[in-house]
Formats: C-alpha cells, structure tokens, sequence
C-alpha cells in the first residue's frame, strides 16, 4: 500500500515522527475504485473523509427534476466528503462517484476523533484543510455570482487544465451550471 | 470591555486556564460600528476576523451590474471574514457593513498566528469553527439548487426567526437571490 502521497499533503502542515506516520496510517482504510462506482449516495450517511490517492471522484447532487448538479472534483492529492453528514450524521445530500478507477484512502469518524486525541498535532492539519475548503465554497459562490458562463469556463480550464482532458463535457457543463450544448458553442469560439 | 460572550463561545470548543484567557483577549481588539459602517471594502487586504459581540454585520458582493448579492449575516455570537483575503493577502470579494450598530472583537492574522502557536489548543478551536463554515457553504449551495424561494425563504425565517425582525426586506431578498417585489408576494401568500 502506498501512503507516500498522503504523508506528502500531510507533511505540507504538519511535521510528523515515524511513530505517528504510522499511527495515522494505520487509521485508513484502502479503497480501489472503478470508474462509475458510486461511494457515496444521497441519503446515507457518509461515513468517511476521503483522500484519492489515484483516479478522480465527482460530488454530484440531483435536484427534484433529475438533473445533475456536480459541485466538486477531488483529483489526486484532493479530501472529498460531505461535511454535515459525516461531522453530524445527517443525511448526505450529495453523490460521490468515481469518474476516473483509482484508489482512496478513507478515515472514518471514529478514527478521525482518535488521531486528534491521540496526535494533536493533527488539528492545524485539519484546520488548514478545512479553511482552504471554507475558501473555496466562498470563492466559489461570488464567482457564480459575478462571472460569465464564458469566464467560469477559462477560469475552470485554467486552474484544472489536467482534470479537463478526463471528464466529459457534460460533467464539466453540470459543473458550470449550463447546458452541455452551450459549453460546445463556447468551446467553438475558442478554437 | 465585555469577553464575556467570546470566552463562551471558545468555551464550547476548548477550555482555557485563566492566563490563556487572559492572552487570548489581549489579543482581540476592540471596535464599535455604526449601522452603516462598512468594516471590510471589496479590493481591501482583510486584515481581520471578527466576533460580533453586539450588532449584525452582512456580507455582500456587488455585481459587475451593481446588483448587492447577500452572502452571509452575522448575528452576536458568529465569526465572519473574507477568508481568502485574510489568510491569503488576496483582494476581498466581499463587503461587510453593520446593518446594525454594536461592537466586533478583531483577530488579526498576525495575532492570530502568534495565538496558536503560544497555545495550540486554539487549532481545535478554529478546526471546528471553518469546518462549521465550510459546512454551512456546503449545505447553502445546495439549497440553491435544490429548493425554490418559497422553500428557501421558510427556511431561513425558520432558522433565524430574531434576524429577520432587524433587517430589512431588501437585504432578505438579496440572500435569497430574488427581487423583493418576488418576496413581498411570497410574504402574502404566507399571511
């Protein structure tokens, strides 16, 4: 099994002794993925926090007319989870799928409230984590607000140039909250 | 001055010996705001997060259109702040404004650094206060997908029933991404 990713994004926060490197590891559980596998579902509750070690995860939600809403990519390197249902135990309101087989490393819950006992240390990581993702949600939301269907298009493809060449462009339209017709006639006009 | 309402608010997540108390107000300071005050323009560094001890502060985003998109209230008790301006030096997004007049304890980012890092316990503390934000953005984003104003707008009377007394239609509309033409009529149907 391979944690060197893992200690990698770790180790940008936090420094750890060998000791605790294994303590940590030993708090994951590993996942193989295969593209379309759906490791989380509306409804249930989610369980873990999860880190893709390789492959690419899509939280998705499905709004009451059926359509598609994907919220976020979690490439490698990349924590996904669904924050309520995992702190609270409330119901998910998202899907997480695999859009690209891989591996995950999944901390639940309980081993999640152990390690922050155990190795304090862990709480700036966490911290960090979350306040980068707190700062995502934010950027998010304005950009949603303030720019073009055009502009989040660029903005998407300049930030993410490598996940854009794995998904489809009907996840990337849903992504952007628009019509895959109407991502090809901005793609048109770029070429 | 009056540390009261932060110490309990600390003291939910973490507890503190009478010195860390004593640290970590000297660390805040002070500021009275006037409805109408803006205490963060967009463009600014956002030098601060802030607690709002007495007083309402709201979170906007003005559009390209000049239209004023309400991101977020912050009744007493709460934490608000551009995050990605305060951790990162980035240009603020958003406006805060005092819709109204109260008092706000500031952290700043030098102070705040200085704080967990003379008594770490604080990263426990702001661990599960971005992790809370994060999931309210979370949930919020959803909502917007999912529910229609009707829904969202029960929602957030239900939620914050004191709030909606001292803040005006225009500024609900605004959060909930309609005209208050739209609410005054959902508002009717209501009575």
């Amino acid at each position: 099994m391979n944690f060197t990713k893992v200690l990698q994004n770790i180790g940008k926060h936090i420094s750890l002794t060998q000791e605790e490197e294994e303590y940590f590891t030993r708090s994951l559980q590993v996942k193989t993925i295969k593209k379309g596998d759906l490791v989380l579902s509306e409804g249930q509750h989610c369980q873990y926090i999860d880190f893709v070690n390789a492959g690419i995860l899509r939280a998705y939600h499905l709004t009451p007319r059926g359509k598609e809403s994907t919220l976020m990519f979690a490439m490698p390197d990349w924590w996904i989870t669904d924050m309520a249902s995992f702190v609270k135990g409330a119901p998910a309101l998202i899907n997480i799928e695999a859009v690209e087989s891989g591996e995950i490393l999944r901390l639940s819950k309980p081993d999640m409230d152990l390690l922050l006992e155990e190795v304090p240390k862990f709480e700036k990581c966490f911290r960090v984590l979350f306040q980068n993702a707190y700062i995502r949600e934010q950027v998010r939301s304005i950009e949603n607000l303030t720019l073009s269907a055009e502009q989040r298009y660029d903005r998407f493809i300049g930030k993410y140039p490598k996940l854009c060449s794995k998904i489809t462009q009907k996840q990337i339209a849903s992504y952007l909250g628009i019509t895959p017709e109407f991502l090809s006639s901005i793609r048109a006009q770029r070429k």
